[in-house]
């Protein structure tokens, strides 16, 4: 009998054992061979699934923006109110040495979606997917008055967004502590009741 | 009498009719040749300031670092507390298209920087000079009870920084109005009297 191969999930066993080399090393410093060998393949094992280092790096994007999703409805569970806001919300900070990685792969993805509206759209359908998560839990905690529902949802996305770019190139800025209290003070001035 | 060429003005006149065109294209999307014919430059030009296009990307940073600084200068004069806090960040923020192609040449900066250490460095003394300044200003506003100084200037800087994400990837997401609506979602939160 022929062997099945699963291809998606052969793809995304590549992709996950890729990514960090891509996070890094970057685009520009590796050849698919260099990424291939230093995850353990054969050279050409990716070429089938990936028939260029850019539409890696679609697939590590997409990679990262799934397991930080998962991360969420893992670490929300059971969560209400202020403390789902804030588990949310730290998954996308960069607060251990997995997430910085993920930083590095948005800084390269946002980088290529300058210049191709195919990955802005993958990127803007993403952070649309985060907005209206985001609008859920903070109408379910309650805006103090006067602050706008979207304002508030975008002030938190600008905030956890520049947290990717702190967390890799100001590395005394980025401690856990720091990032998390970053957050908190935004998040005391939108929620009633969360105080700084 | 030989002409008498002041190098680094002339390299200055050069970023500075240069550092659009590779905000709009990218460096990966235009050789030295492109650019220096679409500034209207012989070929050739711009090789003897910038010997690879790497050194064009420092140089363009720095321009736009500079006259962002200018900006603030200019913007702020005359005013104190609550309204320079806010005018200083305004020059930041991508409140217009010269500014939204700032951002798009931060990015590209940021993508580099990660695995550049010079780049790294000149990025970080940049965002410390903000943070200083942003420091005075709030000295000067007065914080709420319970804000810390530094987390409230790490949390300025995360958002004007993830605003120019939002600004160049999510466009209905960037309108002046929504921007400067985030920034003093957060203003309000760590500055004494200033209400959202």
């Amino acid at each position: 009998m022929p062997k099945i191969v699963d291809h998606d999930q052969r793809r995304v066993e590549l992709v996950d054992a890729t990514w960090r080399i891509i996070a890094e090393r970057g685009l520009d410093g590796a050849t698919m061979r260099d990424i291939a060998a230093e995850a353990g393949f054969a050279n050409g094992a990716l070429k089938p699934y990936f028939p260029t280092k850019d539409r890696l790096l679609d697939f590590a994007f997409e990679h990262i923006f799934d397991q930080t999703n998962r991360r969420m409805r893992a670490s929300t569970e059971g969560l209400s109110g202020l403390a789902a806001l804030r588990a949310y919300c730290h998954e996308i900070l960069p607060l251990d040495e997995e997430k910085v990685s993920e930083a590095r792969v948005a800084i390269a993805f946002w980088q290529k979606a300058l210049r191709d509206p195919a990955k802005a759209a993958v990127h803007e359908r993403s952070m649309e997917q985060w907005r209206v998560a985001l609008a859920e839990l903070l109408e379910e905690t309650g805006l103090r008055q006067g602050v706008g529902l979207g304002d508030a949802v975008g002030a938190i996305m600008d905030l956890v967004l520049g947290a990717q770019i702190t967390a890799t190139l100001s590395p005394t800025h980025h401690t856990p502590r720091q990032l998390v209290a970053q957050l908190d003070c935004l998040v005391s001035a939108l929620v009633e009741g969360a105080s700084a």
